[in-house]
């Protein structure tokens, strides 16, 4: 998998960060937290915090003891090992779009379906830039609501071998997503010692943790799976339009739902989250890949390794309706950043066009590209006296070319990035292959690797095992 | 104009610097750097420099003595002092694309005449993001070659109040681009007291500095106008493959011509050139806003400010054909690390397509949205106590929105970045909008600026005698 040694681009000065750490302790500890599951509120209690109503008014030292029960790295476990991720440090992982109901493919906008859905698992699971397909890569739309997070985690668990993502729609959900991780990886003691699968834990924001959501993290994180905790804002609709106050209120978000986990299972693995973008004040749609949701996410990395945690950002999110110029530029404006600030799970890498409302398959590929670039991007120069390559001077002299030179020779097929879909042929070359766009490239692409795909193979007996677990399940969900 | 006050990215360790220094100082000695002009051979020979044939064998710590005169930072006047820009320190200056000779606009590609030329100028004039037409907006391949020069310096001239380039196809050329700067701004010492034109000198790379751009060289340097002395790199063919060897040799092609403009006119400006990108290795194509590109131009930032000098990069580069997908990306490729390394003085900055063949219109809209959007994410956030929004909390509470808080209704018109031409419309929206592509509404943006513009005052007398001016030399030139 990736690693970022690369050095982190940090913006905010000591004296901001100091007065973003006052912010969020004023938030928990007078406005407070809600969270809507008794059993939450019990904890919270039970460990001396004020609780009225739904509302948990918190002490932030007790919050920062918890979170400093929280693993600060860990690893997560593919059924292939080749495809383990390990979170935190410098290591980044990268899923695909989560979430989509509809998909594009050319011109052609639709509902998504469960063929969608497995065609974006083994695009996800071609491409080693991506560690992960992610969880509901489509929503399968013809499937059947109660039991669709059965077929979609066995579409996960079949066609490809790395991580994946679990179903956080009800505790119900996460119930039988552990028990088929179970099965995938022998029992549920062998995903209690190294996690095999991390769940994404939205924030009804502003400070409302939801009774669903809660459910699920129950689940999770009892079974000391890791959970990301994020906050969901769109500034100026779900938390006030400066930046500095969607820190703070992500802030007080992302640790009091962390320090949840570290009361339900002290030590359980957590990740900080982050879905910070804003909305457009004219229209209230939905914006991504704005400037403020690059600075946004710069500070939310500096803040994260300030609580010493692993933290989650999006990837090549946009607000274009297609896999246009705008797709190209917004998907790049979150990413780059995404680097810059040395993210470790990366969601919505690949394939998130429209607002998150489409899964693209021709944004899957342009995606891929932009992340293979910046993984190429993201590696130190080696620096020494061979890379500086005087024999080739010598060998070339003044105004001549190194395209024949030894030095260039012993190099040139390793030397820079090999594009996938930019093309920089000519323009003549161009035209005459037919003068297509990056879209109608990126099409060629998808459709060539689906025909290639292969299925990664998987014993006999636990696919049995999962399809009856299925079949099972599915009746008594009455489906 | 823009001053970029967030921190700079550096990549480089004191180690690796130190190492490429050692490199430059390696080639200047042993390979040495050919200056096609016995005049500069001469200054470098009196200087006590060792000369054979063409070449100049240089004292590194001769170099650096002569870059010390060169000073830090400094200004350029334009006709309406509102438009002057400051070259250095903070300061980041913007002009559009230099040099191609096709335009595409739509689905048409042809070659750029003079109504291009005066078009793109004025879509420079119109933006508040750019300072400058730069200078070759576009090849007018319908004028005259031998008096092309002053028909564009005209134009940039009279349609524009901005900073302009000036022209370096030969000494004839700098010497008519001066004597109309003079008309300009009164007097040859008016602008030899405030320089009023920057001028590129590139080098024929590898370490060859050819005869026509040294003689404008010499006429800019002798009047104090400051030259871009720029190292023209695509990576494996005009330098080794390896980064640090483009780096190395970028050094060393810099450093030499500005000793000679030091040496020209001790305390004459420059500005640290660099354009640098790489091939693509199987088909011997330039390529643009590629990873490689990217980490050069983040080193090139630190090597510039290493000795002390302001510099300059490539702005929203690409090898896409259209402004697509690939477009967006690979300008913001380079747009991104541009303000990340602070550059300044960008080049390119609006309109660059098909590795520099192309002046796209469509184009120069997408790349001026995002000059606009990094002039915005690269502002530093103000953190204090009003900006976390406290109140906005007590107002709306748990689970609420914010659109009508107080705090918001305080903010809401700048809060934001306002796109001119990103959509966020939703999907029904932007259907019934017509379905257009970011290059769609780009080209309504142009045509509507265009239809717009209204040209700045000028003084008749300074009009007319510029005029004079362009019609005695044009038959002074033959055409």
């Amino acid at each position: 998998m990736f690693r970022n040694r690369m050095p982190r681009y940090e913006v905010l000065s000591e004296e901001a960060m100091a007065t973003l750490d006052g912010g969020w302790r004023r938030l928990v500890t007078e406005i407070g937290v809600e969270f809507l599951d008794s059993r939450a509120l019990d904890l919270f209690r039970e460990a001396g915090q004020k609780v009225e109503d739904n509302t948990v008014f918190l002490d932030p030292d007790f919050v920062l003891e918890q979170v400093a029960k929280a693993p600060r790295e860990f690893d997560v476990q593919a059924r292939n090992h080749e495809h383990d991720v390990h979170i935190g440090g410098d290591a980044m992982a990268f899923g695909a779009v989560y979430g989509p109901p509809f998909v594009r493919e050319g011109d052609v906008r639709r509902d998504g379906t469960m063929d969608d859905f497995r065609n974006f698992s083994r695009l996800a699971q071609t491409f080693g830039a991506l560690d992960s397909a992610g969880g509901v890569v489509t929503e399968p739309n013809d499937t059947p609501l109660d039991s669709r997070h059965l077929d979609m985690t066995y579409a996960l668990q079949t066609l490809t071998d790395k991580v994946y993502m679990g179903n956080v729609v009800s505790g119900v959900n996460a119930r039988d997503t552990l028990a088929m991780t179970g099965i995938l990886f022998g029992s549920r003691e062998a995903i209690e010692q190294t996690p095999a699968t991390i769940s994404l834990i939205n924030c009804n924001s502003p400070l409302r943790w939801d009774d669903r959501m809660l459910e699920a993290q129950f689940e999770y994180s009892a079974a000391n799976q890791p959970v990301v905790l994020t906050p969901f804002i769109l500034m100026g609709a779900m938390s006030p339009v400066t930046i500095p106050a969607a820190l703070v209120q992500q802030m007080a978000e992302a640790l009091s739902g962390i320090a949840l986990s570290q009361l339900i299972r002290p030590g359980a693995p957590v990740i900080f989250g982050s879905f910070l973008s804003n909305i457009d004040m004219q229209s209230g749609s939905p914006t991504f890949g704005t400037p403020e949701s690059g600075l946004g996410l710069l500070c939310t990395g500096q803040i994260a390794r300030h609580f010493g945690l692993p933290f989650r950002t999006g990837g090549g999110m946009t607000s274009s309706q297609v896999p246009d110029a705008q797709a190209g530029y917004e998907a790049l404006m979150t990413l780059l950043p995404t680097f810059l600030a040395g993210a470790n799970w990366v969601m919505h890498s690949a394939g998130w066009l429209e607002g998150g409302l489409v899964a693209g398959y021709e944004k899957f590929i342009i995606d891929v590209e932009l992340v293979q670039m910046l993984q190429h991007e993201f590696t130190p120069l080696e620096i020494d006296e061979a890379s500086m390559a005087f024999d080739a001077h010598q060998e070339v002299g003044h105004g001549g070319h190194f395209l024949g030179a030894m030095h260039t020779m012993e190099r040139f097929r390793t030397c820079f990035y090999r594009p996938m879909l930019s093309s920089s042929e000519n323009y003549e070359r161009w035209m005459r292959n037919g003068a297509k766009d990056t879209a109608a490239r990126a099409g060629e692409i998808y459709r060539k690797k689906l025909e290639e795909y292969e299925q990664p193979p998987l014993d006999d007996a636990i696919r049995q095992e999962l399809e009856e677990y299925v079949v099972r399940r599915r009746a008594e969900l009455g489906d």
